[in-house]
């Protein structure tokens, strides 16, 4: 499979510019066909060396490619994953970058289902867990998966053959892979990235704007995710709503520990809560 | 006064190590005198070039000083004020570093009126809004203050003078200074430095251990400063502990509001919760 003859990028954002970049500079695809709503950015992708090429429609886009990333906001990848899937060649392997799965891919299981995708044409979820608040081609990085985990969510119907395969691609551009199942997956994250994203504009939005001049490092590393996109996270927080809700409220408890200790100046409890979560943190480092 | 004479720094950890060598390096004080508990700590600050000289005894320390400052963690900080106004020349001005201020100041204008300070000794609470999660005088850095704010807190009895002393200390540091009540300062700096780090530590210690691979940079933003020192944080926690159970209330009602949001699967009001969080973020910049 590599290098890869022709691969097609739909949604040339952060990520999806990113995936080209890394795809090029170490000579992995010999074509990289991108398509997105905005003719600007993706010129700006290509004049970066993200794409060889530009696509107006999903048929030339797809055309010969055997794998197609979807890289669109996590709304509307069940969609543009059942257009690709209409027009792609046969046997090829369809993947995305969504921050959430579980309902991506139950969507995208029934369209197949209903609409009798081309002969051998597959999807399988994935998630490159390397955002950032930066948005666009403008900020995509040759290495921005380099060290990072992408997690593959395989169903029951997955071939092994399409998990190596997505296996082989991630890791070619520097990113350890894990296998989870969709479900999984949401579990893990709403925890892992959804719940920092609802905490830190949380509070953000709890700071008088007059009192800004007296944050320091503290509140500017706290809140800095509270900058980033306001659809995107809308979408990422409905589409995982259940487990989200969860973990807002796993959340809660730990605060309502923290204040009540504080509360009642129960000294060692304090120390011991504060020293559990220094304990987690320093687990993982910088 | 400006350059100082000798400056006497008691507690040489990151804050006083910073202020030491940024004497040195910009030629504002002569003489640069350190005492700390931790006599390798000492050492290392001199090698540094923090201070010209350490002592053995506060005796020693303040002797001849016209300005001492006092950096030692918070709950030690009106004791440490006390020894040193006991014995300091007259006319010495005295000063800390603090990150609460209104039971410090307090606590030193009792022990003040109690024990008859020497003629001419005052005190006049600082803040600098320059911590980090790191520590000791091998942190220390000269430009720890470059464009940062300290806040000055001086009382009723405080004269003009001594706040302009300290404002000019401080703005030689290269920082902004500003001036507030140690009850003011104490509201402010629960929402802006001290909730953050109940949140981080609430989020950190949310976290199962076996998640951590899977958080990316918003986790690892978020959580930063729970990583910070535990005995430290407590000691702050407490001494401002009013102050911050408002501010907790505060941030739960936000996230409450979130919460809500997101169970109604209420698309606009969640869009308008992370929007106002965006805006209050970007209104700070990086």
């Amino acid at each position: 499979m590599i290098p890869w003859n022709k691969v097609a990028i739909v949604g040339v954002g952060l990520i999806g510019g990113s995936i080209g970049l890394a795809l090029l500079r170490r000579n992995l695809a010999r074509e990289v066909v991108g398509i997105g709503r905005s003719e600007a950015n993706l010129q700006l992708a290509r004049q970066r060396g993200a794409l060889t090429a530009t696509a107006q429609s999903i048929e030339a886009a797809v055309a010969g490619a055997s794998l197609i990333i979807v890289c669109t906001p996590v709304a509307q990848i069940a969609r543009d994953v059942q257009r690709v899937a209409q027009h792609c060649t046969a046997d090829a392997l369809i993947t995305d970058a969504g921050s959430t799965k579980l309902e991506i891919v139950q969507q995208i299981g029934r369209s197949a289902a209903a609409s009798r995708w081309p002969a051998g044409v597959r999807f399988v979820g994935g998630h490159p867990l390397a955002g950032s608040e930066k948005r666009g081609a403008a900020h995509a990085s040759a290495d921005l998966f380099v060290d990072r985990t992408v997690i593959v969510t395989p169903v029951e119907e997955t071939g092994a053959a399409d998990v190596a395969t997505l296996r082989d691609f991630w890791s070619a551009l520097g990113a350890r892979v894990v296998e989870m199942s969709p479900a999984q997956h949401d579990q893990v994250l709403a925890r892992t990235s959804h719940l920092p994203h609802v905490v830190a504009a949380a509070l953000a939005g709890a700071t008088p704007v007059e009192s800004l001049p007296y944050t320091a490092g503290g509140w500017q590393d706290t809140t800095r995710i509270a900058g980033g996109d306001i659809e995107l996270w809308r979408q990422i927080l409905l589409s995982n709503r259940a487990n989200v809700l969860g973990a807002i409220d796993h959340f809660s408890d730990r605060l309502g520990q923290l204040r009540s200790a504080l509360d009642r100046a129960e000294s060692a409890q304090l120390e011991k809560l504060l020293g559990e979560a220094r304990q987690v943190r320093n687990a993982l480092g910088s």
